[in-house]
This record gives C-alpha cells, structure tokens and sequence, in this order.
C-alpha cells in the first residue's frame, strides 16, 4: 500500500486521514502555514506532520486534495509543478471543468473524486466518489475503512459530476429555504406559510428552522462551492442562476463564520441586504 | 349575498365558479373570445354567460380575477376602466408589486387573494388566502365549499406574499430538480445520483421522476409565476436568480402544452438546450 499525503487537514481531511491510519503506514501532512486547529485535527489522526510540500510528496504515492473549492486548482497546481510523480486525487467539490485542469496536468495519474456525507468516522454515512483510469488505486486505500469509496461509470471527470449533482439539490435547496423564510419575514406572513407548510409540506418548516442553525457557520465555505455548481450548470447549457443565488446567499451569512448557530427567523434581515 | 363574475374559467376559475353555485344565485363569466375547454368548463359549473364584460359586470357585486399572472394587470386594467364600482380580487399568482396596481386603482375595493392547492373540488385541497380592508367579504362568499377562505394577517398585500413563498419552494425547487436530472444525464452519472439519492435522500428520485411527467403540460405557464416571484424576491432586496433560472427551465418545456406527458430522463437533452 502507498503511503498518502492529505492536502490539508480540515474536518473532512482529517477523517479521511483518521480511516487510512489502519491501512497505510502512515497519512502524511504538510504543517507550514496551517493554524492550531489543523494541528490538533492531525495529531488525533495520527497524521505524520513535514515541514515542506517536496519533503512530504518525497515520502508518498498517492495525494488526496481536500481543501475550499476556491483553493482546488492551486494546490493541484504546486502538486504538479513539484514534480510528484504519483497519483494525484482532488476529492472537493469542483465542477468538472475545473477539474479538468487537474486532468490536463497530470493525465493518467489524475484521478477525480467527489465526497458526499459528513466527515467519515462511522460506517454508512460518507460515500466518495472517484472516477478516472486508476480510480480503484484510491479506492483501494480506504476499503475496510468508514470511507466508502465508489468508482463511478462515465468519464475521468464523473465523480466530480456527482458531487456537483448532489450538492445542488441539498445545498442549493437550503439557499432557498432561507431566502424564502427571509421572503415571508419581509411581508410579515411568516406565520401564514408556517401553517400552510404545516397543511401540505410536511416537515419543511422545520427543515427551514433547523438550515439557519446548520449552515450558520458553514455558509462562508458553502458560497464557493455553489460558484462551482453554476459553472458546472453553464457549461451543461443549464441556467445557473439556481446556484449563483445561492452563492448571494451563503456569501450574505459568511461573516457569521465564528458566530454561535443563528436561528432562521433572526437571519431575515441579514439575508436582504438590510 | 352578492353575485360574482369570475374572470375566466380555466381549470382552477371554474372550480371557484363551482363551490360559489351553492352559496350565491348564480356566477357569472364572459364567453366572448374564449375556447371551447373553457365555454365546456363554465357550463359544468352552472355559470351564467355574458357576450361582454360590461353585461356581466352590471350584474355583479365581485369580480374574482383567476388568469395567468402576466394577464393579471390587464384584467384588472379592463375592470377599473369599465367603471365597475364593486369589489375587485386578483387570486392569481402575482408579486406584491404587481397586485399594488390594483390597490392603485381601486383601493380599499381591492381584495389581494392567492390560492394555494389544485382546482377545488374536494375539501381540504385548497386554501383561497385573502388580503385588504374586505378581505372577509370575498372569504365569506366560500363558507361551506371545498375553497377554504384564509384571510392572513399583514398588509393589504399579504396573500400575494403568501402565494409567492409557497410556489418558490414548490415550483422552484421541481425546476431545480428536472435541471439536477438533466445535468446527471449530461455527465452519464445518472444511475451514480439515483443511487446516491436512494441511500441520503429519500423519494427524492422518485420525485424527480415524477416532476417531469407532472410539469409537462402546465411548464408554459409556470414560466411567467417564476418571474413574478424572482421580481418578489427582488424587490424584498433579495437574489431572483433561483426563480429566474426556474423560469428559463419552465420556458424551455413551453412546447410541451399540447403533448403527452414526457419522462424526466427523456426532458434532459431538451432542458440543455440541445
């Protein structure tokens, strides 16, 4: 089994650090420039820390990319003009056209993945994608593990297609939950759609007061993915208006990175503009 | 008990016309310039007819006005030039922006209705949501039928508002989905997203299935709703790019009316613009 460098850490990163640990030797991590929640993510992962991006790549075959969307294609980026000459996986949630860059760059050692589910530290809840020629060589990594990865049919680009369809919809129906609640706050009939939802859709209303509480501090990270959902829409001839509004707003909450969970009915305001 | 004259029987305005036969001597329509469906639809609910609008509106004390939203200002336009002195309620699915001309025009005569469910012949399908100084002269008109009358608290604008939430989620949330199927098709990972949607998401393949049969038909009028309600969300300082997408989904099945209904999976490549 090739050792594996998990470019970085964050929650997602760190499970899937977490579950390679019984399979590898070692997951790998590059620690410059990464904050103290990082750190401590990794140690209980018992993730072995490099000063350097070339000394870590020196001591693996395999790097998976987990990182902000908006970050993707830079990090493929140093992967690749270091001169790493193993596989490279982008596991985020980036459109197919983005990945593609990650494609042209590494070619057959490129292979795309796409993550759906929580940070995986149980069994049953976190699936991840891959597509691409060597897709069952990252696959291979986490079997037995609480990752359960897929190879998916279709082309070198198909996982990232899943993630994007699957985020579309929960994510993006999230967007316009909120957007709606804030619709119904501004006329003052909040209470009138809370009895209608109540009569004929059935949980929604509750689903609507539990997306301002789970998404307060998520919304920051969830703005960029949605920019990628809009352009994967594009590039498909779809209007990707759905997502771009979306986008406005998870962009309209991000300053509520750090804050405690915000109830839907108190984010109206904030998500108008006002 | 005033008389009322429904402007026009269509699916939903003949099932008005119907639950007002017990309560009022009679409802009235105007037959010139209308199809055949629609002299078939008025003559099932027992309405009488009239050659032109000023006939009928010498007869009656309400004019309920049920038409596609982007007739809605004309209608009302022909009812105050008329000289009508009556009550006038647009039940259609309009912005409150656009139901503020009618309060322009006719004041505290105007009654701002919404009406949330399928054509009214069952009890418990169906709430007529009803605003403005005599909102309750319009809800009593329905006591007893399959219409239940809710007038909502707010302003003289508040059912439009109503009407404008509901049909965002509802209807924007199924154009959504039928572009999710289509951009799966594009990348070839629609087994890949039903089975994903089988394990996270429960019924929502189902539903995705069967929101293309059931928009088919009725896809060229969603299209004008969609774009009041982006102009409602708009107008609240809000983004109209889900519901403007939403219509760009709804314009492109446009051609559908007249056909059987059509499978998600076999709207796909036309939903791409292909």
């Amino acid at each position: 089994m090739p050792e594996v460098l998990i470019l970085h850490p964050g929650e997602m990163g760190a499970s899937l650090g977490y579950a390679l640990k019984t399979k590898v030797n070692r997951a790998h991590w590059v620690s410059a420039n990464r904050s103290e929640s990082t750190h401590y993510r990794a140690g209980q992962s018992s993730m072995i820390p490099h000063g350097t991006l070339e000394e870590a790549l020196d001591q693996v075959g395999i790097v998976i990319s987990v990182c902000p969307p908006e970050h993707a294609v830079a990090v493929g980026n140093s992967v690749f003009e270091s001169g790493f000459s193993g596989l490279f996986c982008d596991a985020n949630a980036i459109a197919p056209s983005t990945a593609r860059h990650h494609l042209e760059s590494f070619g057959d050692r490129y292979v795309d993945g796409g993550i759906v589910g929580p940070p995986a530290y149980r069994q049953g809840t976190t699936r991840l994608y891959l597509s691409g020629a060597q897709a069952t060589e990252v696959g291979r990594l986490f079997s037995g593990t609480a990752v359960d990865a897929r190879v998916v049919d279709g082309d070198e680009l198909s996982a990232s297609a899943v993630k994007m369809c699957y985020a579309a919809y929960t994510k993006g129906t999230s967007a316009m939950l909120l957007a709606i609640r804030s619709l119904a706050d501004a006329h003052g009939v909040s209470s009138a759609i809370h009895t209608e939802w109540d009569l004929s859709q059935p949980a929604l209303w509750e689903r609507s007061e539990r997306t301002g509480l789970g998404t307060t501090r998520k919304a920051w990270r969830f703005a960029p993915e949605m920019r990628e959902i809009a352009m994967s829409f594009s590039d498909a001839g779809l209007p990707s208006g759905f997502h771009e509004a979306a986008a406005e707003i998870y962009s309209r909450m991000a300053s509520l990175k750090d804050s405690e969970p915000v109830a839907t009915r108190l984010l109206a305001k904030q998500l108008r503009g006002e």
